[in-house]
């Protein structure tokens, strides 16, 4: 049964979808009166409900049941540079997928794509999209395109240890490091980051580790470094979500 | 510097490299004569050299120096479903990029794209792009797309453990396994397997395993699995390769 993304709420008995996901209802799956679908709030609830009238610009869905997740403690976030050819975009997906709860894209000194426009809006599809695909009930929160030194501000500010992942580190990997609270792994553009910037990560006791000993490309580096925060947190906890 | 692909061997004092090689080397990269590039034979060996010439349909390299890998032991493969929109291309990019060393395609009775034309030559094309941009200098081995049944066969006689990665298996993960010797992670279709498909795996004592709490897609699926291999690998020997 296909997922939708609307903003409804626990006790809500009823609600009006509009705009794109009406016309994704409507136009793209083209479900009828009485139909059922599944929905999806992007705060940790699910619901269950079927499609009571389709009028001109909306749809009414009656909602049958809500269930409710908690996400855990020890939540991921992934600080990244822009990237070119929608490489950033891929990262958002996969990693909204694997239960990521704040991305915070930045730009760099090596950053080659340094537009910030509509950046966060094109990634906000992005994750709604990979949501629903994939019946995750959070949507994660996407920050807007900073500085990085900016960025890493905001990432401790938010509560998160920002852990760098670089192909110059050696021998220093994710299980040398004691991963407790929230991590936010930081990804670096293409080319990687500039003498400065690692001086900037060192001045803010920045950890850098690396992944392994193989170069990967930015967005396989956020994948990979994510896979493996969540293994060690379904290590200490089988449920971690 | 830009890497390409050759076949050339420890001794070799030159190359000529020919055909698509040569069209990246000549039209793509516009490389001339008296250029530096570096080379991958894909076995191993990766080597610096120059272009002391370029002919009608052919391009010489001096060979200067040849630096030789070894690859670790442990070595870790993907048997996985053709997929939809490219995303087996996905799964063999990033997982290339990643060290895995074979490749085994397969259909299963879920499978969207069943058809066997060309598959195997694309995927040697993305791997080969793959190993290019990532300096890696052994290219994955990659299999004729069999059946289910026939590609398991094949799995357990190259010598692997097939690990199942499944959304139908809840609390039991990578790290409740042995993960010793070669191992092959099995990825199914976009629909999952079908219960014979379970009994299969069943009557082969092959393991299932879950990668968390989270549905992911396919390819998605794979990358989090190797990356979580990997590892697992490197908490054994830093080295790992």
């Amino acid at each position: 049964m296909p997922s939708f993304y609307a903003n409804f709420n626990l006790t809500d008995e009823y609600i009006d979808v509009y705009e794109e996901e009406f016309h994704h209802i409507h136009r793209v799956f083209r479900l009828a009166k009485g139909d059922n679908l599944n929905l999806i709030n992007g705060k940790g609830m699910y619901a269950n409900g079927y499609i009571s009238g389709i009028y001109k610009n909306y749809v009414r869905i009656i909602i049958n049941n809500v269930k409710e997740f908690v996400k855990s403690e020890n939540r991921i976030a992934c600080a990244f540079s822009l990237l070119k050819n929608k490489n950033d975009l891929l990262l958002v997906e996969k990693l909204t997928e694997l239960g990521v709860s704040e991305f915070f894209p930045f730009i760099s000194r090596y950053s080659v794509k340094n537009t910030k426009e509509n950046t966060t809006e094109k990634m906000s599809k992005t994750a709604i999209s990979a949501i629903k695909q994939c019946d995750n009930p959070y949507l994660p929160v996407i920050h807007k395109t900073q500085s990085l030194p900016k960025c890493l501000d905001i990432v401790i500010q938010e509560g998160y240890k920002p852990i760098v992942a670089s192909e110059r580190q050696k021998d220093f990997f994710l299980n040398d490091i004691e991963l407790s609270g929230n991590i936010c792994i930081v990804i670096g553009p293409e080319g990687g980051f500039h003498d400065d910037e690692f001086l900037l990560f060192e001045e803010k006791s920045i950890s850098t580790i690396s992944l392994g000993n193989h170069i990967l490309r930015a967005e396989t580096a956020a994948i990979c470094s994510v896979s493996q925060i969540i293994f060690q947190n379904l290590c200490k906890d089988k449920k971690w979500f």
